[in-house]
């Protein structure tokens, strides 16, 4: 087990509870004067929080220990409230697998999951297969086949390299529910020789 | 200029409330005991909310005008504060564009947008062109080209029906930044023709 970054215990609650609160804030049926009264509270956080702020966006950092954290990734990110956020696996033979919960939040189609978040899942997982530390993998190419709606819920993705050639990685994957695939996915992952100056930046795929 | 449904005036404050928060949580760099103020703040506006909650998702819900609205759409929803949220402008000439911005929340490679999220506004600008009201669309198939980085920030997205076959909308766009063109895509979008018992509710292209 490694050590949690000191920090995490700190800001990841907080993710945590906008996350809940976005759910929420989406579902609410309170009355006019409840909303307001939240909103006051909502926006009394917002200016505590703001007191120092990065600037632009995460970006990718380095803990103490020398580890690069992309706590603010949209999939991924610890510290992003709109991510689920997913947690990737990587098996030894290569196969990237994730287990997900999409609410409310996430929705298309009513009771369903939007086609482009589908695609947008897949679209990190797949890219996970090409991905390596030091080394990441820029999405060249993704075509997604959307079989049935997928319905909001408990769902996982799952992603295998086909092949490579040279820089080019070559991933499928799907999207299942509990009764099986409703979104496949092909891509093609690209790790430039020499990533282009505006994007030097060590990052992970996505 | 039609009238702004009532309760729209309640709860898309709210959502505008808990979009800023969203940034301000991932951005904040303030210390410990503000961070645990301020999620304490948070916790309390969720209790507010939560007194009254509709179960599952927003799903299609109707105006006493009669409009439909998909308030809680991922992309367009003014009450999800995970959509940014897209307004999408239709032409008559059947050509589909919205200006957006991008910030921290969106992130995938530093400083850029993930391209889940390129896929995501694609898929729903794509879409757009294709669906009508009382007579939905469903994404078949998408595929996205990623010709350059998508840096946060300001964008646009453009979408027009490229030809039409029967049930199926074949359409093309892309998303451009201030120097041009950064993701092209392409989509299949189907019109059921009578929908599944799951999908049988009336529901945006998504």
């Amino acid at each position: 087990m490694s050590e949690v970054h000191p920090l995490q215990a700190v800001y990841e609650p907080l993710a945590v509870s906008v996350r809940n609160l976005i759910d929420v804030a989406i579902r609410t049926e309170a009355d006019a004067a409840t909303v307001l009264a939240a909103t006051e509270l909502i926006d009394a956080a917002n200016r505590e929080l703001s007191v120092a702020l990065m600037p632009d966006s995460f970006g990718l950092r380095t803990t103490p220990d020398g580890q690069g954290t992309a706590w603010g990734n949209v999939a991924i990110g610890v510290r992003n409230p709109v991510a689920p956020p997913l947690v990737v696996h990587h098996e030894a033979d290569g196969r990237v697998w994730t287990e997900f919960v999409l609410g409310a939040a996430y929705e298309g189609p009513a009771g369903h999951v939007h086609g482009g978040v589908c695609a947008l899942v897949l679209d990190h997982v797949l890219g996970a297969t090409a991905h390596q530390p030091g080394r990441p993998a820029y999405t060249g190419t993704l075509t997604v086949r959307y079989l049935r709606g997928t319905r909001l819920g408990a769902l996982s993705a799952h992603a295998r390299v086909a092949r490579v050639e040279g820089v080019k990685t070559f991933a499928v994957g799907e999207i299942s529910d509990d009764r099986g695939v409703t979104v496949q996915a092909e891509g093609v992952f690209i790790h430039p020789k020499q990533p282009p100056p505006s994007e030097a930046e060590e990052s992970p795929a996505g």
